[in-house]
């Protein structure tokens, strides 16, 4: 109980990932309508585009125009996600927040599918990227590990990959002479525990007891806010939250709710238990309506329905 | 972590949960046909009916049909909840297993709106039906401390209450000659959250160790499978759950999702953490399919959309 924090950062990522999946087409505006809204809740960082492939992600076939179109919230970041130096270069001559990351994927199987490369080639594109960062003063923060908690390719990925991960990232890190803030462990297809949370973290922490850590958890078997909860009591403090739970729909087909843990779940459960978040949870509450209304379907939210306390104590 | 359970004990509270407040008319062959089917999974108690006024409660105005058409499945108990004598008088003459429970409230606003008796009227209440299981020779099982995270009247419960509703409970059971199984934590209308469960179930422990305990958690706000790995990592190993999540229409209203932590996800989390259910998790998400297609819409259930593993994995 000793090591939860006092307050935690939340990174949402909800615009980044629910648009990217969507069903239907979104308009643009109502993107840039989710994306402002959310900079209003005291939300500091908004992964906002994924500046990808549009043939493969039609749903950001406009990340370029939306992010021109963002009225910016001082004191906010809005980030983008490449999977490559196009997209890096894409990104950066845009109005969005550089943020130097590094991105490595535990499972090469998952590796193969999602970025058509092996591992050896993804340290290879990494260096692109560190030398863009290295070449333009971009800060380098977090190098992130995809599937650290198991692949839906390769099932259970073996602890000693994430911690050759980690090694590699900070080795990255190190080649370019840069430091890095911390490791982001990502539960990219929703296998994670609680107890591989403890283990994987345990392990890291044994090597490096330094180290910051942060989660990328997706709750598609609904256990992501217990394990958001085993990575809170050991202290970790960054946390890659959507709003409304977006990322998926969970009732269109049986391919399941890949959303990422909501972050006004996630909020609710922070402040409830003392750890403050930052957020006003009224307004992230509107935020997640207006998202449901936008993507035009129940999304998995619960305290968007149920209220913060029950509707008598509110009346 | 050395505190987690090798196995752990479910009551689905399905069918009970999810028929009293659904709202358009269940045929009762269906109510029948779901108990059935759960009884096929190697659940071993099932909450099947509640025996309580129809005018208040018409979901269950076929209760007692409902009772006397399950075909029993040999090693399953079938209870059913009362909230007086006259519903315990009601069970006991039908063909269900009567378990001895004893029911507090820690919110006496909450006792009140939910059975018109103040707690003094409840204890005395309790001892109908105390007296009603010594005349029949029906053991004392479980004490169930109703709203003890939690009360959508008062708010937060003080742990000093539900303190004193375990010991009324010990009082009850001693003063009719019965030793008790355990006490039951019923997080009612889902406030709680991972450190309410620490420390109330460490209040409890500190008082009474040798007191095995178990939880009744509403996910309503979301926090639901994260209060159950409070509760597993503290040793906790008896659990209430519904099929699905049954217990709420979480898309209808603003009322919120009301339902309880969902079998099925809450079945995944332990057999993937090693901690065994008895449970055949293929055929409970079958009877989760067949919740949905009888209540005849979406439940919160993310395990029966996503798969155990994904797919490819399974083929």
């Amino acid at each position: 109980m000793s090591n939860v924090p006092k307050s935690v950062v939340i990174h949402e990522e909800g615009p980044r990932e629910g648009f990217q999946i969507a069903a239907k087409p979104i308009a643009t505006k109502l993107k840039v309508e989710l994306i402002e809204a959310l900079a209003e809740t005291g939300i500091k960082q908004i992964d906002s585009v994924a500046l990808v492939d549009p043939k493969r992600v039609p749903g950001w076939a406009d990340a370029d125009d939306v992010a021109r179109l963002i009225r910016k919230h001082p004191g906010v970041r809005y980030t983008g996600l490449w999977l490559n130096l196009r997209g890096l270069e894409r990104a950066a001559a845009l109005p969005l927040d550089i943020v130097g990351v590094i991105r490595l994927t535990a499972s090469e199987t998952f590796c193969l599918r999602n970025t058509n490369r092996t591992l050896a080639q993804t340290v290879d594109e990494q260096r692109k990227w560190l030398r863009f960062y290295r070449e333009r003063n971009i800060p380098l923060e977090w190098g992130y590990i995809m599937t650290a908690f198991g692949c839906n390719y390769e099932g259970d990925i073996a602890p000693a990959k994430v911690r050759a991960m980690v090694a590699e990232i900070l080795s990255l890190a190190d080649e370019f002479g840069y430091s890095i803030d911390g490791v982001v462990l990502a539960d990219t297809v929703g296998m994670g525990t609680p107890l591989k949370v403890e283990r994987i973290i345990g392990m890291i922490r044994d090597e490096w007891p330094e180290l910051r850590l942060g989660t990328h958890l997706h709750d598609t078997r609904g256990t992501g806010l217990a394990n958001a909860w085993a990575a809170l009591s050991l202290g970790v403090q960054q946390f890659d939250t959507t709003v409304a739970g977006l990322g998926g729909c969970p009732f269109a087909s049986s391919k399941g709710a890949p959303g990422n843990i909501c972050t006004e779940d996630f909020v609710y459960m922070c402040e409830e238990m003392g750890i403050s978040t930052g957020i006003d949870l009224a307004r992230l509450i509107e935020c997640a309506r207006l998202a449901e209304s936008i993507v035009g379907h129940p999304l998995p939210g619960k305290v968007m329905k149920a209220g913060v306390r029950p509707q008598s104590l509110v009346a």
